[in-house]
């Protein structure tokens, strides 16, 4: 099942599908300014490394329209969000294009978009081949977060990788995290898991090093907001957990992202500076109040992986065996 | 601060705080019969290892008023739910007692509630001195589930830890986790610890291992729903994960809960029942739906940490550091 396209540029302004209101509602969003898009990324209704580079692109050709002098728009779209490296990469991209004028920076932004298009289609071929000679026949996955269509333009990271599987008929099933506080999980892949026809279940986040304790899932397969040159794998808050879960049941440990995700300027996790979205998000779920009044939260958006953790990095171009001892350089 | 008491014998009935209006309303529910005593503990408005040892106890007292043959309700109280040992053995003290008549039955009942009381303030001076041997002063301690005076008759298991090194003035702050799917962290843990006038943070379940990597918990503190002969501690899901972090950032990880938790009869974890509550609790959250319809849950109510994992063990009567090699038995 192809949805439509998360993130797409319509007769001069980018259309989004809002994944805030998701699964409730498929509302897409047309967004004519750079201030509209900036507001559509931080509040997470566009969201995914991949889809995060396009709109990071689509952004400055925004930019360009709006301003004669685009340069502090253009930074307002690159810094939207601190953590995903795609974001600021895609708006780099196409600002190089500025002096060629506005035609040449759209065009360059459609390019980013129609690569992250054959970069999906890559990725679940190479991750598909890889879990099939790791786990053989009809293999049970765990993902977290949301790697699908809803976090690229079509077909998405390790969730194309699911995809791809189950049109192979060699896939068991899938345990869906949910993805504590914004239930990424419970929401999006859900969706799209339930679209595609594919067997799973939703579990609360803690649940999964339990569930490959008990020999309840062959590998876990996720996504990357940001690989560090070490291999150090930069992802949502619960990554690392499912991680350390992995090693201890001896099972496969699997991140797939476009090459774009690789950063070889970021040594290693270590000096990567994590979001803190701030209380809120903890402190309600989707509206309802979880606590008393009164009380605070530490809120990280994303965790940092060891590389020694990582059984392999799968990119739209290859697969790097970290645990054979291979290196991303 | 001293709360009412989570649950008591009070004029012929069992009163419990129940514990899904809170944090919202402190109510106390009057349980007059069996029937409602199972159903109040099924949908856990009574929780916690020691509370439910009471409310097995009790349960009794109330089989021998209500039935001339009372064995089908002391089997309904003993099995109301699978995991927890201290509800049987709660139950079975009584149930002993029946030969001698009802006023006996109530009597071993209230020694249960008694006995807890004065194992919740042992518990909690052996634990605060064991955190400060291990973690010298103002220690961040991570803490999951509820353990508090709601989990037990009053003060509790490891929070009672909390409490101590509070009342000693040497606690450095708590990060609570929110313990999806029930958020009894968020929820009750979140409540006393206000009540306490502890300094403590919120976090979702999977942040946790990542705020131990970065330096930010000096020990993981929590409770146990059993403890088997070789040390495997079965808790709240979620645990596991947060001793694997313990494990990889090098921190104490602590479980603290009365002797009656141990159970010499069980040999090890992987011999455990592990209940699956069911989809409905991971699918929605206090009434507000997660997912798309049509969706299903996988949803352990428990996991189990294996003993290796665990640094020490601390009961009301003894410290037992399996990091040195000390065993149960």
């Amino acid at each position: 099942v192809r949805l439509v396209r998360t993130i797409d540029w319509v007769d001069g302004a980018v259309e989004i599908i809002d994944q805030t209101a998701l699964p409730d509602e498929v509302r897409v969003l047309r967004l004519s300014t750079v201030d509209g898009l900036v507001d559509a990324i931080r509040r997470l209704a566009v969201r995914g490394a991949p889809a995060l580079g396009v709109a990071g692109a689509l952004g400055v050709a925004l930019a360009v329209r709006e301003h004669a002098d685009p340069a502090a728009a253009i930074t307002a779209v690159r810094t939207a969000r601190p953590t995903a490296v795609n974001l600021a990469r895609g708006a780099d991209r196409a600002a190089a294009a500025v002096p060629a004028g506005p035609d040449a920076v759209l065009a360059e932004a459609l390019r980013v978009r129609d690569e992250e298009i054959a970069s999906s289609a890559a990725q679940g071929r190479l991750g598909a081949d890889l879990v099939t000679a790791l786990c053989g026949e009809a293999p049970r996955l765990l993902t977290h977060c949301n790697t699908g269509a809803l976090a690229a333009v079509v077909d998405g990271t390790a969730l194309a990788v699911v995809a791809e599987l189950h049109r192979r008929g060699t896939l068991g099933g899938v345990v869906a995290s949910e993805t504590r506080p914004l239930l990424q999980g419970a929401r999006l892949t859900a969706w799209e898991l339930r679209q595609m026809g594919v067997p799973f279940r939703v579990a609360i986040d803690s649940a999964g090093p339990f569930l490959m304790a008990r020999g309840q899932v062959d590998a876990v397969i996720l996504g990357a907001d940001r690989i560090c040159a070490n291999g150090d794998v930069v992802n949502k808050v619960g990554t690392y957990a499912h991680a350390l879960g992995a090693r201890r049941a001896g099972i496969p440990f699997l991140v797939v992202a476009p090459e774009s995700t690789v950063d070889s300027g970021t040594p290693d996790g270590a000096s990567v500076e994590i979001e803190d979205r701030g209380p809120s998000e903890v402190l309600a779920f989707r509206g309802t109040r979880t606590t008393p009044d009164g009380v605070d939260a530490v809120n990280p958006a994303f965790d940092v992986t060891p590389y020694d953790l990582v059984t392999a990095i799968v990119t739209d171009r290859r697969v790097i065996r970290l645990d054979k001892g291979e290196r991303l350089q």
